[in-house]
């Protein structure tokens, strides 16, 4: 076998067989392919595809191409959910809590936040003293005592996918079902759970911008799901505005908290109880997604999903004094409230670049290495549809910085598109596979 | 400008304007763009394609990615002829003196063999003394002198392509129409003709499988001419068999030289004239390619041709007494020859095979460093189309070991299809496009 052969079979429309993406990934981790054949082989695959078998197998060799996290210390069906990812997605924070404390297992691992998108660690920081390095035995053990635990991915998960990543994200190879598919969900098969819902993001800001093409991933990842005997269920979210009304780290924290205690975005709710709806189905809690969402519902609203958060965050060494009060959380020193000057109809708030102006302001990282402020972000005042007058509160600006500059302002006002006539406004839930 | 926007666009189907292929080749030569990025942008190219905009610029940027040869000390219009390639081509050998008898003039920079083609050069030096390291001054004096030189690429001619068909080599980006044709133009343009013939090679041992292929090729690279305002014209002819019947380095000299005299096989001379009428037409010795023919047979048949020949290889410090004495060149020790064990016509002969047995007698080299035995090779006795008994002489092999290796032997008879019934001769000449 050699790589010349295999990229010239993709680059001519031809099927790779297991052996021949195993040869691929194997001679990536272990540095005897060169990236420079990696790169015409990606670019052959972006061009040219994988079909459902191919992309399967490449997902597995991925998979195996670093630690396999081993979850059998934990009793009954782990069950995990990925997102896309978005700007002011807090969904896990919510999620781990709710699921857990209506009978299901949550063993999750997440990232931190690069660019305009948040990461779940990050967020979860902002809480004193939680802490998202546990050990494979600690991380079994708060699962197995509360329900759900979140901590941060290996680095020896998936070895492939650092190298694969880096070199697509300089070549112009990122855009593919194939290879976002693969990466998205070795990741996710190697984290160990065995059944996952899958968020994909509808919209200018995210990954897949229309419908066609997120419907596209999810049946792939769906596919990939059948082939290595994991229950894999998708929902299609419309992400054409930021979810909820946070954005930021402590201030999407508290919408979280608020959202648990039955007073958060109701759009934000509904993305929570659908996929907490099917994540107690693939658990087994409920017989069907109706009855799911029944007991997502009512553990939301006894308050015992909040209670949960309580537990969970104690059980990873978070202050949870920060939780009952949200006042002790991190807060940044300034905050600066934007006024519409326009009477009209939201019918467009551009969440990409609200997630730089969070990013900017010290909310995110612009490369891996900054350091993030936990206080800073903005909580938007008003939604796309929203009916504004003059005066209206459009988002709040929190910032450390004495004087805030003009050209944030200037940013801030520029997501916000109006309309002189009612917006229909799209639901959140758009579509759901399986 | 960046580089990963180039490949995106060339990716997403885009048109490459000249600033980005400059970019790009800049990038390429002074090694600031990674070989990573551009192993996808080939890729890329391969897949998708460059119109003749594009792979005229292409052709440009590379053309002066090295040295330009200025060949303007030398009056009248320079004509140039290049060949995609195949065993048995001798060609230069002949038209280069052909065409200069006839009042002509060719400036000829050639290459060295590598696998089952031969080169030019390493024909050449054959003949004892033979000097093809003119300088420039050298060079342009014996052009202006005899009507023709033919001396080795200067290493520094079109350095992109170096680079650029090394990396090609072992990314499966070799087949592209685009890539080949801003190649060999690029060097060709490079070496300063104002006139050039492209011989395109159509069949199972050439670059160009088919013969849409091989006018699609020609047709490209006579566009880049007309970008770059060149006279370029293209002759199809077909490469089923080896060009003539030697196949070797002496014993190819011993073959164009016997052309010369009027006693060479009547595909290859009709090949030479063919090519030598066109070069005329572009060098304005004649009106069209009818005179150009009758003046190219006329000078062949009156002996001028061969006169030159004797000029051009003594003008190069070249031994003519072993031209005048083909006895005299080096010869192998030993020759065998293969006789038919079936009666019928010849239907096939396997040209790659039969360079690549050259090549394993001693004749080629296998890799680049190798060196060239000079008196070994085949001569066929029959051609595609021979009717043959059993007995008829199908092949001598000329070899310097004391034994032929058994293996040696059947490699050759393999390259021999019979046919029960008579078999139809193409015409060597398929096409001839301007």
């Amino acid at each position: 076998m050699n790589i010349v052969d295999i990229i010239t079979k993709k680059r001519d429309h031809q099927e790779l067989n297991k052996q021949e993406i195993n040869y691929w990934i194997t001679g990536v981790i272990e540095e005897t392919i060169p990236e420079y054949q990696t790169s015409a082989l990606l670019m052959a695959i972006v061009l040219n595809g994988m079909n459902e078998e191919e992309i399967g197998n490449l997902t597995e060799s991925m998979m195996h191409s670093g630690d396999v996290v081993d979850l059998s210390g934990i009793e009954g069906i782990k069950v995990d959910k990925h997102s896309t990812g978005g700007v002011g997605d807090k969904t896990s924070i919510v999620l781990g809590p709710l699921v857990a404390a209506a009978g299901g297992k949550v063993a999750k691992m997440s990232g931190r936040g690069l660019g305009h998108t948040g990461g779940t660690l990050d967020k979860l920081e902002s809480i004193e003293g939680f802490n998202p390095y546990l050990n494979q035995n600690e991380f079994i053990d708060v699962v197995n005592k509360v329900g759900c635990a979140i901590i941060g991915q290996s680095e020896n998960l998936v070895k492939a996918d650092k190298i694969l990543y880096s070199l697509r994200d300089v070549t112009g190879t990122v855009d593919s079902i194939a290879l976002i598919a693969s990466s998205i969900m070795s990741k996710k098969l190697a984290s160990g759970s065995d059944a996952i819902v899958l968020d994909v993001k509808i919209g200018e800001g995210a990954f897949m911008k229309d419908i066609e093409s997120g419907r596209k991933l999810a049946k792939t990842m769906i596919a990939i799901g059948k082939h290595l005997n994991r229950d894999v269920r998708a929902v299609l979210s419309n992400m054409n505005q930021p979810l909820g009304r946070a954005i930021g780290n402590s201030l999407e924290v508290i919408e979280a908290i608020e959202t648990l205690q039955n007073r958060g975005p109701k759009e934000f709710e509904e993305l929570c109880i659908n996929s907490a709806a099917i994540m107690l189905t693939q658990g087994k809690q409920v017989n069907n997604y109706e009855e799911g969402r029944e007991l997502a519902l009512e553990t939301l609203r006894s308050g015992k999903a909040f209670d949960k958060l309580v537990d969970f965050v104690e059980a990873q060494g978070g202050n949870s004094e920060q939780i009952k009060n949200t006042k002790l959380l991190p807060m940044a020193k300034n905050s600066l409230s934007l006024k519409s000057n326009k009477t009209g109809w939201i019918s467009d708030i551009d969440a990409l670049e609200l997630g730089k102006l969070s990013m900017h302001l010290g909310g995110g990282r612009v490369k891996a290495s900054d350091s993030i402020n936990h206080g800073v972000g903005l909580v938007l005042g008003v939604h796309v549809g929203s009916k504004v007058n003059r005066g209206h509160d459009l988002v709040t600006i929190y910032y450390d910085e004495d004087v805030l500059p003009k050209q944030r302002i200037q940013e801030a006002y520029a997501c916000f598109t109006f309309s002189d006539e009612p917006v229909e406004v799209q639901p959140v839930i758009l579509e759901m596979i399986d």
